[in-house]
């Protein structure tokens, strides 16, 4: 998913204000001359603004050895600049009633600020300090990734799903950076130095790999005006790269793996596939497993749920997952947490049959409607709330899809058939990519 | 020209002898002013000597996403240079009566000669001549580049032995670059340009990162005088950074695999299991792993072999492997193919009963004395063979061992105790760092 940026496109992105029109969203984009994306959501019922950045990079784009640093860096962007106090970002957020945070992901980092409207040149003058000006030291170094490591005892070695999830991951891909952890591995995160931290720094933190996402109660004029002058003042750096990670070999044995831990409370099945990701003016088959995904496993009355939970009780919960919005192929999930007295053999027996039965039987066109007029309400839903509205935006340019792309997806859900659904789960839920992992209680200590 | 190790491979592997007594090895050591190391290993008794020079860098070195360059290179290699022409180094040793090769691995990359004993001049003329003066061209990178996808096509995709192994070390490895093949992946391979295979030429080829091994017919005040005047005069690499490649998180889940292929005409299960490497000044635990495989699947004789395929005939073959030159944590590999109507199942519980009662029962001092025995034969076998000895040292050399470690190895070996064998057993044949793999029969193509 590369977005090559023909000269055309150039010219209109940056001379033509586009105003495109989702539904009733009203979207402005424009470009900085220094390669900043800058996209406007409008929505004027309340006095209120986000003010987002998102660069396109996260764990997934780190060189190998260094897993974390993307991370660490989200922390540190919120230590001293040349022109603020370590902590005085989010200080004046706070005393000008707002809130901030950050957060990483394999694909993009990203910035945030809730404020009132009449905030957002105060967040872009923050803001755009930190994207150069930020003034790292050594012991900046060593306080956060103890706060890291910290943070990852917390979330991930405190946690069996955590380590049973990083494990299942690791083993569903062979080489691509989606392996690792967002968080980084424990051992690398403890070497991570200053050096590391300021090349990932130097290289993505730049205007031509960012997108400005503003919504809520602003005019794009204004909005474009105060980006020029607080971020169009930023040099792009002429040494980024196009994004291109290393990708995956041919896939072709099925794996298993078995995690057992004491603090392991109830066991279950986790079965992850490959899956191909949501591209740019091609996100058919992407959207047949979206809906695929809800049919299976979306919620209780689903059709593992039906099958599995509700007739014959081999299960207390099933699902199944499926985003599609990542940069490279991503995975489709299933999960079934079998009833008490069912083994998780037997459990997984069942799911299997299950699908089975699933692509055997055809997609209930009831079924279907049901679930295409939920996602339709829920899509209307989504559009009262002005922080969902930048994340989607801004996500989607993060992992190389468009503004249309994201305006077309309601419409390519709404379009897709039985047919095609049956058909992506034949050609995605194969068990050569699969990877099946049990989560077990450990009964006894071996030995 | 590379040594893939595939399970055959192994099985082959097992018939030769491998480790070779040194303590009546005439071994001369010393450095170049540009760090270069020179050993020198004498032997009188024909006039031959074999050339060889082993760069400290090899598959595992390479940067993510652009595998299979080291052994690109390596065939590059034999490219032209300022002072000769495409294929001259090979026709010139073939000319004076001698032959020459190369050969990846993970760790190094080596070239040797073996030629009459007066030629060592000529072959350090052009090695050292290669070792910075190489002139590839683009056109070079493409067609080597078509050689080795051909070598890969005839070596690992026609070869379900070879795809099963790959895929296999993908999954033990979660991070380390040894799950990654010494090969390429081919869509990987397929990408390697000019400037990537110089990149890793201009890092690696340089006389601080590599070991002179002279083995042979000749004089250390000879070598060296001849070592300084080609080999000295070249600049060391200052920029060569200490060897660090990613290292492995904690493995806490057991793994799984299952291959099938149409062109598999014998199912078998290969079980890895993570095992420590040999380390300098610290090679007792690699040594018990040493003696556990030859114990547990060394040959006819083994536990394994009676237990399964003498006693109760449930297998046709079984093995045991473990090398332990490595730079960094390696492997301890078994093997079993069942015999005749009996399924992989039942093979596996087998092979997995009869370790758990090795375990049990401790080791049987005859048995041990026998295959302590053994070796000690096939060391002062192997002192017969120049190419051995050379291999040794540089391979040893190349993977953070000193001299003094080869040369205690053999000790070493004889003092490892029953209880120290078992004691490996336990701390390394655990199902947590395991991946198990079902090498299967395609009954039938599915849907």
């Amino acid at each position: 998913m590369i977005r090559a940026l023909t000269i055309l496109g150039v010219m209109l992105a940056t001379a033509l204000p586009v105003f495109a029109q989702s539904n009733k969203e009203l979207v402005t984009s424009f470009k900085l001359e220094n390669g900043m994306q800058v996209i406007v959501v409008e929505d004027h019922r309340a006095p209120v603004l986000q003010h987002m950045i998102w660069y396109r990079n996260g764990s997934a784009d780190e060189p190998h050895g260094v897993s974390g640093v993307a991370h660490l860096l989200e922390h540190l962007m919120f230590k001293a600049t040349d022109n603020m106090e370590s902590g005085e970002l989010s200080a004046t957020v706070a005393a000008n009633g707002g809130r901030d945070n950050a957060f990483t992901s394999y694909d993009y980092t990203a910035y945030f600020q809730r404020v009132a409207a009449d905030r957002l040149e105060l967040m872009m003058r923050m803001e755009s300090d930190r994207m150069v000006n930020l003034r790292l030291t050594p012991e900046n170094i060593q306080t956060e990734r103890d706060v890291v490591l910290e943070e990852r005892n917390s979330r991930v070695e405190n946690n069996p799903r955590a380590l049973f999830g990083e494990q299942m991951n690791a083993i569903q891909y062979y080489n691509h950076t989606y392996g690792r952890p967002v968080i980084g591995w424990r051992r690398e995160v403890e070497e991570l130095s200053l050096e590391n931290v300021l090349a990932f720094y130097r290289t993505y933190y730049a205007p031509n790999n960012a997108t400005l996402v503003v919504s809520g109660d602003v005019d794009p004029e204004q909005v474009r005006a105060l980006a020029e002058q607080y971020y169009g003042v930023i040099p792009a750096n002429p040494d980024l790269r196009e994004r291109a990670r290393p990708q995956e070999p041919p896939q072709t044995a099925a794996r298993r793996m078995t995690f057992k831990d004491a603090r392991v409370a109830q066991p279950y099945i986790n079965r992850s596939y490959l899956a191909p990701e949501r591209n740019t003016g091609d996100q058919e088959q992407a959207a047949a497993l979206y809906l695929l995904a809800e049919i299976l496993g979306g919620g209780t009355t689903s059709y593992l749920a039906e099958q599995l939970q509700f007739e014959n009780q081999t299960a207390v919960y099933t699902g199944a997952f499926y985003s599609g919005q990542s940069l490279d192929p991503t995975t489709f999930d299933m999960v079934i947490v079998p009833a008490e007295g069912v083994t998780l053999e037997q459990a997984e027996t069942a799911m299997d049959d299950a699908v089975a039965g699933f692509i055997k039987a055809g997609v209930d066109p009831e079924q279907l409607d049901r679930i295409k007029m939920q996602l339709r309400a829920s899509q209307i839903y989504a559009r009262d709330n002005v922080d969902g509205i930048a994340n989607r935006y801004g996500r989607a340019l993060s992992t190389g899809l468009t503004i249309k792309d994201v305006q077309d997806w309601p419409d390519i859900l709404q379009a897709v058939t039985g047919e095609q659904i049956i058909a992506a789960a034949r050609d995605v839920l194969i068990p050569e990519t699969s990877v099946t992992g049990w989560m077990m209680r450990q009964e006894e200590v071996s030995q």
